[in-house]
């Protein structure tokens, strides 16, 4: 068989050449460009990336041999682009981000329900005082999106007592969930969420899939969480639902410009918490051996895994 | 059958009462003292009291008739001073607690793994900025306590992925715990552990297990959790391996003198979290429920659930 070349292009390159070298993986040839001009001279070579998306994009016209392109992230929308290339394999990083991505949840959704931040506040004025509140048992989390990540999530909130609920496009029954159902149930199910959590890429549907009418059906009381795309959520509407008490709190990771722009007027909400894209991590150990077994997969001309479909976009 | 009569002497007992006046129990006449006149008059009629005991405690020389002390908090050291009377059943409510102190422990391990106070800040300054941090998978976290609470709380922790030691008196085998041990294997589990949680109640056996001598083998990122009793931690001792970077952090929901006093050196520590001992909440419908199920067992004269051993002091 031949040699293949493989060309690293993201920030923990180093990383992932230690890691690939000791693998010892047969018939592969390992490149690494640490910059621009590094990336430009190597990427004819390459028949695999092993790349963040946007770092790899502006260099896929040139990629004369690719044919597989392994994303180190989840989101993989840039390269879903029409205009974009698609006659090579795209696959995203799956299963490693639920953990993370539920850790973040449940850590944002447990400090606001027992008012962690009003504590800390309290322990500086050195004032002992006790406010009521109430635990997750028995609450209604809404999550959209039913893949692993949000099955994950699905599971914790269960193990908190939580009655799950869910949203995908197919309406599936999925594990961690009581009842799955298609989008357009979305309005009856929010007025039942206490929790709503958005796990969705970004794809044509779910584009504004949060605008006012949306709001409308929410609970006044009710937090939702974007972990997924930023363009699920209209902004402006997002901002006057929650000035007027149509919802009680988001907390958002994601945001239709990133990094959120400074002038933005989200950064002075009260009832909203912005976290800089960070709630799930792609850990170079976990990528690097999500790598190996699709390598192996690879050169013995098997399906591999987290492939996308360019149309579905995931 | 002849009437029993059940005096109520807690801050909920209106809510007690309607409960268990809609459970029409067999033979039960309920009285209500909301305050300290009324319980001197009404404690001599009581056969059954459902009671905090420190509201309780200066009442019971003179609860003639006494028979069964229900407690509506788990808490019952102040009436196990051996000075006190022992010639009733005491019991106290148990397994309504260890999801709602679950949730406290992972509200404030998950916002510390994710320095969520820090992200607050820096929205505060509109700046997008990630930082490094790790998830809980392949982290050791050490229960002392394995009983109800202890076991839900280890169960948390291995939905997230943790390796859960647990220390008790017996070194019994426990659902949820990887391994169970003995008290005199402490130190050395103390080594191992990344995340330390106290859910011990206040025994001989249980005071100032935590000494300056015992923070010495400790991991120096360890972060000790106390939500059983104060009198487990020296904190003179605490204050000192939290300056010297003996351990990394505490959060303590409980303390010597509660509540903790004003010129206490502790409200001013940095790597100290103060909660104003309210990790747990006894809901009324939850105690009222475990009242109903007991006083059943109590006219049929069966043993009753949550019984206390004197003795053991749980």
């Amino acid at each position: 068989m031949s040699q293949r070349t493989l060309l690293l292009l993201s920030q923990d390159n180093a990383h992932y050449e230690r890691l690939l070298k000791a693998a010892h993986l047969p018939h592969l040839r390992i490149l690494r460009a640490d910059n621009q001009s590094d990336a430009e001279k190597l990427i004819g070579e390459a028949h695999i990336l092993m790349a963040e998306p946007a770092r790899a994009k502006p260099l896929l016209a040139k990629a004369n041999k690719l044919s597989w392109f392994q994303s180190t992230y989840a989101g993989v929308d840039v390269l879903l682009d029409t205009r974009c290339r698609r006659d090579y394999q795209l696959t995203n990083v799956r299963g490693i981000f639920g953990p993370l991505m539920s850790e973040y949840v449940f850590g944002h959704l447990l400090s606001l329900m027992r008012q962690l931040p009003l504590y800390r506040e309290q322990q500086k004025q050195r004032l002992w005082q006790s406010h009521p509140y109430q635990g997750l048992k028995g609450r209604t989390l809404l999550i959209l999106g039913t893949g692993s990540i949000g099955q994950h999530i699905a599971h914790t909130g269960k193990h908190f007592g939580m009655k799950v609920l869910g949203v995908s496009r197919s309406g599936r029954e999925r594990a961690g969930f009581d009842q799955v159902y298609q989008l357009p149930a979305l309005n009856k199910m929010l007025t039942q969420a206490d929790v709503i959590v958005s796990v969705l890429p970004a794809t044509r549907e779910t584009h504004h899939l949060f605008t006012a009418s949306r709001f409308e059906h929410c609970k006044p009381g009710a937090i939702l969480f974007n972990v997924g795309r930023g363009n699920a959520i209209n902004e402006g509407d997002l901002l006057t639902a929650l000035r007027t008490g149509k919802l009680g709190m988001a907390v958002l990771d994601v945001f239709e410009q990133e990094p959120l722009p400074a002038d933005s007027p989200l950064w002075g909400q009260p009832n909203l918490i912005i976290t800089p894209h960070n709630s799930a991590y792609s850990f170079p150990d976990d990528v690097a051996q999500i790598f190996v077994r699709n390598y192996i997969r690879f050169i013995d001309g098997q399906p591999l895994d987290g492939k996308i479909d360019f149309d579905k976009g995931y």
